[in-house]
């Protein structure tokens, strides 16, 4: 990272039926369609939904940090 | 929860002179002006500020999550 | 406390449409149904749900002490 | 979630040598033969055993929480 | 806050039979009587005690923060 | 430890008048009369009561472990 | 601060190869190029990077807490 | 403990060259020359200095709780 | 340090226009003139508030540590 | 385990672009080649890099421990 | 310590069937076999393993901290 | 950081008579004496000694990261 950038931060939870990267995956890719510049996530907590004593979908929840383009 | 949706967080401090609810509502009240499908919060931090010897008012910290609607 | 007792944890989430004290109060009424010797409790986490902008209910998570009879 | 449940959570682990959602989902099929209305799990710590250099198993340490049947 | 004072935070323990914000108030009505210049309260912890299934009182540990008075 | 068990934790808190280890080896004492398996402990807490200046009796709060025999 | 305002944290990092306080500078200047109203900061995490054995710069992780304008 | 009393709590390190035990009660012991109503104690850190690859001395760090007379 | 001696550990919030260090040092400065034997500090926060988009002040939350003098 | 032995725990970080396991069963397989009799690891931090938006590499930091040979 | 010299700690865990101080002195004299300049250590986790409802031995888990000989 | 890469993590205290940046600079000057490829470091713990009422020297402990080349 070059160090003259200033970089956000944002929380998202993402969920999947298959997999927890799956769910990070699906999250990183929707908040791209908004936000530029996304260079990060960090997973900040795992956890999910069950139905019938199986597992439903995973909840991840992220922090996804992208670099603010100054002007 | 349907398990194709992704959720975004932020954080809002509140406040209120009579109870820690009452800060929680207003805090809910204000943002949903701004953000639609707001659907839980979570308390990271109770506080408040002390004048002659009294609670003056409470402030609460909430993480709020609302629904991205995907286009 | 007397010294030789043994005491036991469990957690528990309660709800109130009313107020924290409510949902705190609800989930140990509950949990003395069929917990004897319940003596403290202290809450793990304050959330809630959101419905049209408005707290549509609180969440609390617990851990409840109760004495474990020795026979 | 109704407003006017009573949820519990119990701590679990589970492990698999495959992957991390097998170890989750070995987990909630083995607690949901004794315990009904299992809602969600919250993953608590990740961890693993190694043997000759290689990952053994995959244990998953989870919250999870279900709904107690009031009567 | 002027930028040129210094703060001392003092731990305390609060107590009611009545709400968590009336044993916020006690403690910070209780903490005045011998503390000048009391500014501000968090919340580290929120727990009680339980009389025959029934929350008997609530107990709340703060951090207080006052000015001192240089001389 | 074998790959395919599942092991549930249970939190208790164990107290002695003579030392940190005696309490912990009460609790487990005590809760082996119910729960076969146990494997492991945590410790989550150290604390204890004071009588006239001197140490009344320690309290230690565990996380113990214990296998779930499957059938 | 009046009690009847609500506020929204942001999480950004800065850096600099000068210094904290110059990371934490910058990221205060830049992000009051499009948020109005900030109020204060609390640092988060600080780290930095490394080239050929000397800090190559600082990286300060914060939250940055502004008023929200109702309307 | 009765519901009309208010606890403060100050943090001292105690240590002893015997055992976690000793470094305890002998902090509980000093701080009870000063400070009436002592009633509880929680360990916040165990640590210890090293001499010539042996352990010196045990230093216990604990918050001590005592009941404020209220006048 | 001497293995018998009983430490005491206050928390303090100091603040200043400039530094993170020059916030250290007056909130040192100011305590060491009621408390004798001060000897180590801890930071626990770094925060500050913004006025006009810069950094109007730095604030510091220490842990104060000094010798009690036994007699 | 038995009870004689010593551990040592490292920290590591490994990254794959395939998945979470496959960069826990990569900087295990790298710290192998230098550390005998690796037993355990354990999962500290999940993150990942972007480009594009998607996942371009997931990194996972872990805790490492292995039994010190005595002689 | 005098103030121009640099630490690194490391992190082990020791095991005793006798007490948490045994199996911190363990893992102390076992690092100072191989680390000279041993200083401190601090306690991160205090845990053990049950065999037929008894504790079959301790396990400690240090952070280790030793003065760095510059050359 | 190319994704193939396994890094390690030690950590170091450093210290200063002057700044905090002066401290952390001395650790990773010290450090990459002994080490190669040190790429990051993280902040873990930022203390200090007192003498005579004012800041003797910083301490900061850091955890420092390298990338551990594969052979």
């Amino acid at each position: 990272m070059s160090n003259s950038h200033v970089y956000k931060k944002v929380e998202l939870a993402g969920s999947s039926t298959k997999s927890i990267e799956d769910a990070i995956e699906g999250a990183i890719a929707e908040c791209s369609k908004s936000i530029k510049n996304v260079e990060w996530f960090e997973v900040v907590e795992t956890r999910g939904h069950v139905t019938d004593g199986k597992v439903a979908h995973y909840q991840v929840v992220l922090k996804v940090g992208f670099r603010i383009e100054s002007n």
